[in-house]
């Protein structure tokens, strides 16, 4: 980067994650010369973004900087020779989430935002928006640095890469960041003491841990941390344990999200729970978002309230930050990232994304090369990667036959009328930000088929992309 | 080959499905040279080895022909300078596989010879014997050909390479015979007219094929065996069709296994159903055997009953004795077998086995390559290949993590607590033929685990190798 | 192939092999049903045309056959609803060859027709025209095979399907043919008894032999084949016999033009000693092709005459009918073609083009799996490959630099001012075949560089594509 | 590392370049708690050890350190619970290298230490030495890292690696050091401003480099590199410039041993000319030896003369306790490095070495994932890869085959009667060092071979493992 006057583009700019990302910026304010803050949303996120722009330009305020806060709808403007873009947003808003969970709760399956049958409708609605996004870049600021935290990031990073062909992206996710501030002191340790690995694809990763004196810790930090069943984890991810066994045939640290699939059942069951008490993940991310909305109302309020914390997504915007601090200021760091494997991980295809440890500086991710998998973990690793190329290729394409490949190869979702019937359903749920299903969805829609649920029929009236 | 005076061995000779067998040597009797036949089997199928050994002797007989058959418990007289042995035993015999079919069941689960948790414990079971079998091999006929019909063949026959370390192995499914014996009439072509390419892992593979002009005519196919659904199908698999919308986005021929994971759903419900009618597979079979070899005791019979081809393993003994003649006659047969890889299946590792249309021939099989597969059946292959050799390697060393992670990465399994209670009761209920396994399961039983099916409780008497 | 009234074509119709080529057809006469042969050259060589073109016409007649022979300069009307189109020009005829032979010799370098510098020129020249008739046939017969016998038969059947995006296409050679002639009997065998297993590129393959009792007969070959130097041969390679040590090492055989490689120096000094009596290849086989024609003008002359085996050439012609018979009548023969990998050569990209056994049928080339070289092997061969992807972009392109890597990449060609300077000469002597390269060539002219070779200069008159 | 009070072994003690490896230590005196330094040498080398071990304790001593300097021939008691070891001894002196020049310079080949078949043969030599000093480090240091820069240093990490089964290893090499200290200024930049990315294999690799601001400058340093030919070549190669057209289809920057590859010609034309003066590389050396000698016994010489960076090793050393503190420290350096693939160079085998940018922690040497290569670099790199384990393993077993399989693999040594002659040639010269080879050696004695050079010859009576 040459500039030394940056502008930084948020696209979801109205997400109640802003006030991390501007405290991201303000503590990173030797490092980077920022002159304008974009923050960019729809029209139906309008209210949103004035509530949690005018905070954000308090915080701003308060903390003595000239920076230009611009609050806008209009994205074209923003992306105008950005340097930095990064992405939060959430097509379809809460709503689009809840019916992500609870369509498939109906039907007894876990309802997730970025697993399951729910994960794969978070793909289908934001590839479309992404790649749109992506051209406009290509237009208005071909130099940028695109910052994806938008979940699913690993498949979205995939497509920006794949279909979108641009390559100046990372993809950001904090389960990585959440593991690296816990664990160390689980061990005695600090963690510029410690050599983290981390290899796999975005919420289907492990690592291996050494110390120091070179002495791998891995499963040092295995047996404090599922003795110690908090550390570590989103909040939005229950906490049942791993089986030891498993993991000590396993040898490293699989991610939180490893439970939905090592943990299926119990998995299956808390969430069925939450779902018959009317309290999902989404349903309870609407009371902690309307409070937190609460809060930022507060017109004294200049300083990131703890609340957020709460949040699942805690830690993703301040990663984003220090990416594009890493970037701009060179500096080498080790983060892990989704970015082109290379080779980093040999299982996997070299021309594909992965999320794996990386170098992080001026000129982007290096990743680094994690070697060879034993069979199990291949084995998961090559389902879920290719799931992602089908998942991401469907979403590009609108085939339903790839569609309900995606849903058959998906281990969280048990095959056949059920899981074809789950897929119909939450197509013709989403439809409004489904356009490349379009035909498909008229034909189901002919066909009879309806949306069973009625919490899910309920919110059907929200529209289009808003952030989260 | 270059003898004249072959001898061929079967080991699990007192199968029902000798008949079948020792028919298929009288159609080759021009193509080979036979001059004695040795059944092998062990103390516990000494009664079944004599009655069908009588009927395969009257069999000869009439046929004209001076062949010796041998019937015998020695197996080490057996292998001694043998040509080919042909293996066909199940370690356990039938109340085995009832248990491997009814524990599962019991909590919810597919309980299946060769898939699921069944399927796993079958490999448990065989590995180590058919590892003694060849180390006697490697003394008494180190030139033999070992032609493997085994269940499960495709990991019996990895075993076989991967830790026997022994490279004449041909293994055997019938799965591809049938459908090459049904498809080519439902397009009104004979099997010579077609051209036909199969590529994955036993009882996991997929197939394409083309007409004699070079036309692909895999998708006609596809509209005739899913509108026709009995078709090609082995009698052991429930029918439901695949969905077509699946099968436009594959454009292959999935083998009748795939249903249990492209119609999870249907084929669980299907067993269950028969579980509770006390009429799993297993049970039927019983039935069956039990009728077959009271026809096999009358001393009038000398051909093979049509009864037989109800079993399941119909064809499994004619494509050994082709397997035989193209080789001792290096007829360079196209068959579609268990083999090392080499590259044929470039998706899986090249030093593995694959099952792959081959030429059989003097040289053994040449695979035939098959290129890339699209993104979704990849993932699926790669999952299953790697389960297949976390299966192989705790069936060798009894490490009970590698079970677990046999288990849990198995897609007709749902991870968790029932999982591993099903592997813990499966270890117990089988631990007469699990000795690599034998500290865990004491283990297990001192900590009061119990094997819930009654059912399979009072079949737990039977003992030792035994012919199917 | 559906039709019964076939129509071939041949490019390069005027060439001395169309005897050989017309032999082959009316020897399959039965198999192939054809109505209409169409032998298509370019003006230059219509005197060549009506003459080889008379003499097939007489052949035909000779046969009681009523095929129709057409002679044209008109390619397009030619190829319109072809059902195989077989290729056999050679772009700047003779005289282009004798600049490929006596231009790198002149520096002290091996001048071949496929190899070194010489067979980086042959493919630049031809490249754009193989990609020319490709369009052409895109257009007016899309369900068309292309045989391609026009040398470098490997690179131009990866250019035919990287560039040309053409899938119907095989690549044939004669030096497979005559290993599998000659060898046999070597070792007292027929070729039927035998399993051959071929694998590499074009003119860089190895192979492996089992006889009919499975034993590897690879090694009894070698013996006797480097005793008995004569065995196998093209008569345009001269005889240095490998070094047994090395061989033993490699335990395959290798190829004929293995000689360039493994005796560079041998070949070299003999290459030389034939450019210094001005008889190199090129000019040897100008005469014998006078002859040829000279005997060819003989109106009674109906069959092909013996002389023509003396042209390197044999067999060639024969493999194409062969290839075409075995499509159409999808007779599944065991051929050793240019195809695409697939994996059977696992140590090369599985999507580019290798030489292999293949099973040759309607449904085209299936190339059996060979499995991994040895490293000296598999190493030798990456270059190679690697090479040919890099002559034939340069031959798309026109990249002079990618011209220099590939001079720099060849084994034969000492790096440095020398091989840039045959590479500049070259691509002025064969500038008229070049447009790719057209304005580096300018460019060259400009700055003073002139071709030293006084024969390739007298020869410089010799314009455009033009039959061998 | 979790000692406080290290003990670090260097084998080859009395090497030349022992002082710049004391100045390393003595550097980092505050990152290194160093008790003691042992030099180890063999009988032969006893006289220079003595004279410049002698120095090395004038410099710890100068330095006012308490460090033990201990100088041997004890090599088991010297590695007795080391924590580093060093190894930097040439099996044969200077003598050997002599005649690994000056025996194919007769020939009229290039003659160099780490290429060509003097390469080969200090591979021949040393790799057995390495594997008894990887056994002995089993039994007496089993903690021990091993840094090696013996060369050829990527063949013996390599030997150390997949014959030694020995992990703990990091192979060491100057040029990436000197590219990277020479280039940035370059462009007018300092080190710490840029990102390097190497990948190959020893003396055959390329590099990227990018600027602070994510510009990718590796186009700009060629440019500044090859108009500025002294930049970053070690002293040991002769400075001929790369073509232009080649490194802009190259896009990369070649090392300076590409020379021999890319410009063989006058590579080969100015060893020659070395040879006829009697002034090859290691006579100059010898020269430079004895004159750094002189200096080394000067009693008031207690810092390294300048004279030594003259030796092409320059900067070896320092790398060596670079990679000692950076592992002990776990600085997590980037350091251009010898160490096992891991997929980091995914056109190679994943289980074989490379050498690649890595970061240099507690952890070992974690490899930064490069990518693919184009195709012409991609060929080169498999080939020579390739070659290093022909050679390796020919260095192992004695196997004649092999050896010759590697001679006429070298790019740099044209194949045929001349090849294997001075193969025959150096196998005898060398033979005190090459037990492996003994009968080979015998028989070719036996038959007559006699090594023609007369400088080679008069040097043969020098014996035994010595430092260099």
């Amino acid at each position: 980067m040459s500039h030394d006057a940056l502008k930084l583009v948020t696209i979801g700019g109205g997400s109640s994650y802003t006030p991390e990302l501007i405290e991201g910026y303000i503590k990173r304010r030797e490092q980077l010369p920022i002159k304008e803050i974009w923050l960019v949303d729809i029209e139906a996120g309008m209210e949103k973004l004035k509530i949690v722009g005018a905070m954000a330009q308090r915080m701003v305020k308060a903390a003595g900087l000239d920076w230009e806060v611009h609050l806008t709808l209009d994205r074209q403007a923003a992306l105008k020779d950005a340097d930095f873009v990064s992405t939060q947003f959430r097509v379809g808003r809460l709503p689009a989430r809840i019916k992500d969970e609870r369509i498939p709760n109906y039907y007894g399956l876990i309802g997730q935002e970025t697993n399951g049958a729910g994960g794969i409708f978070k793909a289908f609605r934001t590839v479309p928006v992404i790649l749109d996004i992506v051209a406009d870049m290509k237009r208005l600021c071909p130099q940028a640095w695109l910052i994806n935290f938008t979940n699913p990031s690993g498949m979205i990073t995939e497509a920006i890469r794949t279909y979108g062909h641009w390559d100046r992206v990372i993809g950001l996710c904090n389960v990585p960041v959440m593991a690296m501030l816990s664990e160390p002191e689980l061990i005695g340790k600090t963690l510029d003491q410690l050599t983290y690995k981390f290899a796999g694809i975005d919420h289907f990763h492990w690592h291996r841990v050494w110390d120091e004196s070179g002495q791998e810790v891995t499963m040092t930090i295995i047996d404090k941390l599922f003795g110690d069943n908090d550390a570590g984890l989103p909040t939005n991810i229950f906490d049942v344990p791993f089986f030891k066994d498993q993991l000590a045939a396993m040898r490293m640290i699989p991610c939180g999200y490893h439970r939905y699939y090592y943990r299926q059942e119990e998995m299956t069951a808390h969430g069925l729970a939450e779902y018959r008490e009317n309290k999902t993940r989404a349903q309870q991310v609407t009371q902690i978002e309307e409070e937190l909305f609460e809060l930022y109302r507060d017109p004294e309020l200049d300083y990131k309230p703890k609340q957020l914390a709460e949040r699942g997504g805690a830690h993703y915007s301040d990663a984003a930050c220090e990416a594009i601090a890493s970037i701009y200021r060179d500096k080498k760091t080790h983060m892990v990232v989704s970015t082109l494997n290379q080779g980093s991980v040999p299982d996997l295809p070299s021309d594909h994304v992965v999320e794996v440890s990386a170098q992080i500086g001026a000129a982007g991710a290096v990743p680094m090369a994690f070697g060879h998998f034993q069979p199990a973990e291949r084995g998961w690793l090559q389902l879920m990667k290719n799931m992602e190329l089908v998942i991401v290729e469907a979403a590009v394409t609108g085939d339903y036959g790839l569609a309900l490949q995606a849903f058959t190869m998906n281990p969280l979702i048990p095959s056949g009328a059920t899981a074809k019937r789950v897929l119909d359903e939450l197509l013709i749920a989403h439809q409004a930000y489904l356009p490349q299903f379009a035909d498909k969805i008229q034909a189901l829609i002919a066909a009879g088929i309806m949306v069973q649920d009625t919490v899910a029929a309920e919110l059907s009236e929200v529209t289009q992309v808003v952030s989260d």
